[in-house]
């Protein structure tokens, strides 16, 4: 039977298990990377695991996210991530190199190798037809140690695209387009595959746009086929020798299809609070603006650049609007600063922000109160930005250029017709230009390499096994869809405690509830009890990590985004299942909870009791049998230690 | 007889006094500036005066120190200076336009008229031949109210140049060498005015890296003449119709002279922790350097841009170093664009923060722990750039790249002698790219414009009139130099408290004691001791206005910087002196004091009272009658409301 491109990358990177929808499947992890947010968890984890260097073809360390710099910490992290680039066979691309996802997909993605990242964005590289899965970081440092990454295997479901993308619209409304059919929950446990003929009309940083925000269907991955376009792409940045060509077979066959012409596609909208709230733009045409962010990994690439240039030029941004722009990397600065997109957009009023992450996770670039922000970015949760009253709208480059002028809401087909704008043609360099310079190669002699580590980096905090019997209260009662941005949030007050758990835990679920912690602690921890789609978001582990460092010792819910199901595992929080959806409400916030140890199975149910009605609830828990055994030894550093302990 | 530059503008300027030196002079201020560290304060106030539109030619409202926006804080504060702006016939100047004092210079200032700005730097503007001074938001806030700005008529201190700068040296280590020469406090009560042979050889720019940083010397400004040099400027600006030659009288007289050989002038560097603890950089060189930041209102012109870029082109910043650079300006940027300079940096590595003034105040790209940073800013204050374990040393563009490049501080001399760099030659262009399309007018119907207030700007507090006794603990006793960055810090965590006074006043004092805040609320204020120069540096009023909060009702001292003398008075402070400065011993922290306001005498001694040894202290108060009189309400505000009472 003919295999499609994800089967055909999977199989060639199985180490163990079938390739059944949804039963385990060890991989092969040729590449990792991780950035510095969730790197120096990772890091820690990975000196915890002691190994001596990584065992990857290719891992490397971005610093990205947190370079406000507020204060010592983050430039502390900076520094402990370079030593242990050096120590341990990292490359190391350090602050003001750019974004991971588009510098990889510069320099380092390979068509057909698998890659494991520490950021739920590392699908950005199946633009450049990898197998590339964001993770926690604990997953990450196990990649680097050697071991294979453990995942159930998705479902593949085809994207066929066909028809060509008409003038102002763009990559960025494909996905958004997939959004709006498929919700933040549809690709929970599916790859999402492209291809049909439409697909040769878009470039590499193109379908980059669109499997980097395959993240928020809560899609394993996206993956387009390694085509004649890929090779272009590579060719241009000097790495034609990593092109192979891989396609689907004609035979192969889906899961589901889900079919689209790019040639009807409209500019698309999400509206706050999820990346699925999406309508066309013209139904909320005329909303004013109070700010308009460019950039990010989702719409970073020179094309993009080049895209907003291309209606800015000879305009000048709203005087009512604040708009910036964080560029992907120096290359595409570089490459902007030739061809003069650069200079346009400075003279139209943008603000240079940093090469970075930032502005998307509120490092920086916050909008006012109540403020309207239109992003090129993937993710508009309540409070990412910078606070929670900020109202955060996902566009493409041409919607956000185009409403940055008028300054307000504008279907960019509107102002074109108006001022007489003429479509925007993308001339992909024949050679970018290519300057690895300023990547830090690993040590050559490795044990002359001090690791320095700032006053903020707390040792990782122990974690025991589960309890015969746990027990406690149920510390809070959540709705669908929490994002681990309401569980773990980010923003520049919290990212620098990124390396230190204990003083991190005291903002877990602030954003819902800001007494939390405190509640947690008294009642020397407990459950949480969520609904539908929990843990969606970001791969930050601390979002297990610090819950269960106050306590937390199972979470209750109607279903779970795969990468945080993950780093419950990892961290020893059971992830339990209510068995009849409807038993979400036997529960209630305050309710004492109860569970015993041993009759917690992988497959079938087993009873929850409610101590204040005296009920049992049916729950199951969606895990392997390795993992339920990884969360009784209380999280996978102990199930590894012991593991290795065994071995000896 | 003869008059010196400064005297001819004082002199035009002169409401009323006699300009004899210590003697306080009332002068008619033409233009204001206010940047939005301390501009919300200096609108909050301006507000509380009641006019309804500025009297000045000219008031601009900058917006370029807090630009991290970590969450709704400082957008909201940009947004209401905007509206404010708009309101009250105020020219706008957005984030992302430039550093107040660059723009200024390229676009406003003006050859012998006057400027008061809510910024210590503000005499940057005497690059350009302006008397411009630095005072405390409620100071300009009067002056755009149309009231004269008040000082003591400083003595002109004369610092006559010959000879030209040597290749590597530049107008930074000019005023190193000055700083060198009178330390931080050798400029208090003096205008430092140019002259001299060597003035020719320098740029308006070059003029104004020294003008800027006269502010180190606590001097009240500083000033170059005005002659073809600034003409060609102007010209290049588009303003050649603002040109007026302006030179000192050949039989002008002066109170001191300094004689500087430019030809012998090397490469310079202060150490932390004050810009006066300077030696030459070869005595320091090999000196391993984390960081490396270019720009900010000191040496962020194109020149500077250029001469990096001379040092920079074909090499690479040290892998152990992380390099950024904040440009002044817009213009800077297209311009550095145009000649390839800006590509030459992002390609050598180094990181392109915001045009802002942000790094310099630690509003992020703070050093790590420990860190050595070497920076082409004004200040290496404790604690200032981000955290008090970053160790700041202060240089030129041209020492800063060098080190840059070797990851060491280094005479540039030697790495130019080494790798055969060419001296740098600067041609300015003949016409600078200008476009003032992203200033914003005022509004053309006030009426109409609602001014926006998000939650954390705060109504002003109230200052109760001084008692009839004064009696209180000495709260907190410090040594010589004091800084506004050890009584009021700034940084990322802190700036975006300062439009919220019982906020911010946490703060106080918590760089050097962190128990002041608590300790002053529980006994209900009190006294401070100071050394010699107490308040040096930047003009925040909030370094007054939050200790008067927190109920301190006089700082008792040896000597004081002027603008925050100045501040003390408008918030209702009474500054003291000691008599005889021997008895700073006599006064130790825990001691009460007590006066008594009937005694308090601006002409000689009064007594304060130790309550603990039971001695009188002599002291006496270096401020006007006027000013007493002022204090004695409760600060300007009330005194200002007062005098407006009795007048209707």
């Amino acid at each position: 039977m003919g295999q499609t491109v994800a089967e055909k990358i999977l199989s060639r990177h199985l180490v163990s298990g079938d390739m059944e929808p949804g039963r385990p499947i060890a991989l092969r992890m040729d590449q990792t990377l991780t950035q510095d947010a969730t790197g120096t968890m990772a890091y820690l984890q990975f000196e915890a695991i002691g190994v001596d260097r990584v065992r990857t073809e290719l891992s490397v360390s971005y610093v990205d996210h947190n370079m406000i710099q507020g204060d010592y910490r983050n430039p502390d992290d900076h520094r402990y991530l370079q030593d242990v680039a050096a120590k341990y066979g990292i490359l190391f691309s350090p602050a003001g190199n750019g974004i991971c996802h588009q510098l990889h997909l510069e320099r380092f993605a390979v068509p057909g190798k698998t890659l494991i990242g520490s950021d739920s964005h590392t699908p950005t590289a199946g633009g450049l037809t990898m197998i590339a899965i964001g993770a926690g970081g604990l997953d990450v440092a196990l990649a680097m140690a050697g071991e294979p990454f453990v995942t159930p295997m998705p479902r593949i479901t085809l994207v066929r695209l066909v028809g060509t993308l008409q003038p102002f619209v763009s990559a960025k409304d494909v996905i958004l387009e997939v959004l709006r059919r498929i919700t933040v929950k549809g690709g929970v446990g599916r790859i999402l595959e492209y291809g049909g003929p439409g697909v040769e009309g878009l470039s590499v940083p193109d379908r980059a746009t669109i499997t980097n925000m395959g993240a928020e269907t809560g899609a394993t991955s996206s993956v387009f086929p390694s085509d004649e376009v890929t090779r272009r792409w590579l060719r241009s940045q000097g790495r034609e020798s990593s092109w192979v060509e891989l396609s689907a077979d004609a035979d192969a066959r889906y899961d589901t299809v889900i079919d689209i012409d790019l040639s009807t596609l409209e500019p698309l909208v999400a509206q706050p609070f999820q990346p699925d709230r999406v309508v066309p733009v013209r139904e909320l045409a005329g909303l004013p603006v109070d700010q308009v962010m460019f950039g990010s990994c989702t719409n970073s690439s020179l094309r993009d650049i080049e895209s907003v240039a291309h209606i800015l030029e000879g305009r000048r941004i709203a005087p009512t609007v604040d708009a910036g722009i964080s560029p992907g990397s120096r290359q595409v600065i570089l490459e902007a600063a030739r061809t003069g997109a650069f200079a346009t957009l400075v003279a139209s009023g943008v603000r240079l922000l940093e090469v970075s992450c930032g502005a998307c996770i509120g490092m920086g670039f916050a909008p006012p109160t109540e403020g309207v922000s239109l992003r090129t970015i993937n993710r508009n949760f309540l409070g990412r930005c910078g606070h929670k009253t900020g109202k955060v709208y996902l566009v493409s480059p041409e919607v956000a250029a185009a409403s940055a002028v008028t300054g307000v809401l504008t279907d960019p087909r509107d102002l074109a017709r108006e001022e007489g704008i003429e479509p925007f043609s993308f001339a992909q360099p024949d050679a970018f230009l290519v300057d690895d310079s300023r990547f830090v190669a690993p040590a050559d002699e490795p044990e002359t390499v001090t690791i320095r580590r700032g006053p903020n980096i707390a040792p990782l905090p122990p974690i025991e096994a589960m309890a015969e019997t746990v027990r406690g209260e149920v510390l809070l009662k959540v709705g669908d869809d929490i994002t681990t941005d309401h569980i773990m949030p980010a923003g520049a007050k919290i990212l620098p405690l990124r390396s230190n758990i204990p003083a991190i835990a005291r903002h877990v679920f602030e954003v819902v509830d800001a007494s939390f912690h405190d509640r947690a602690l008294a009642k020397g921890g407990g459950f949480v009890v969520g609904g539908a789609n929990y843990g969606q978001g970001s791969s930050r582990e601390h979002a297990a990590l610090a819950p269960r460092y106050l306590g937390v010792r199972a979470v209750l819910a109607k279903s779970f985004a795969r990468i945080h199901l993950a780093n419950l595992v990892n961290c020893g929080i059971l992830p339990l299942l209510f068995q009849d959806p409807s038993d979400y409400d036997a529960v209630e916030a305050g309710d004492a909870l109860s569970l015993n140890r041993r009759e917690v199975v992988t497959a079938g149910s087993f009873p929850v009791r409610n101590e204040r009605s005296g009920r049992d609830i049916p729950c199951t828990t969606p895990i392997s049998e390795e993992d339920l055994a990884v969360v009784l030894a209380g999280g996978k550093l102990n199930w590894v230690r012991s593991k290795k302990a065994e071995r000896l």
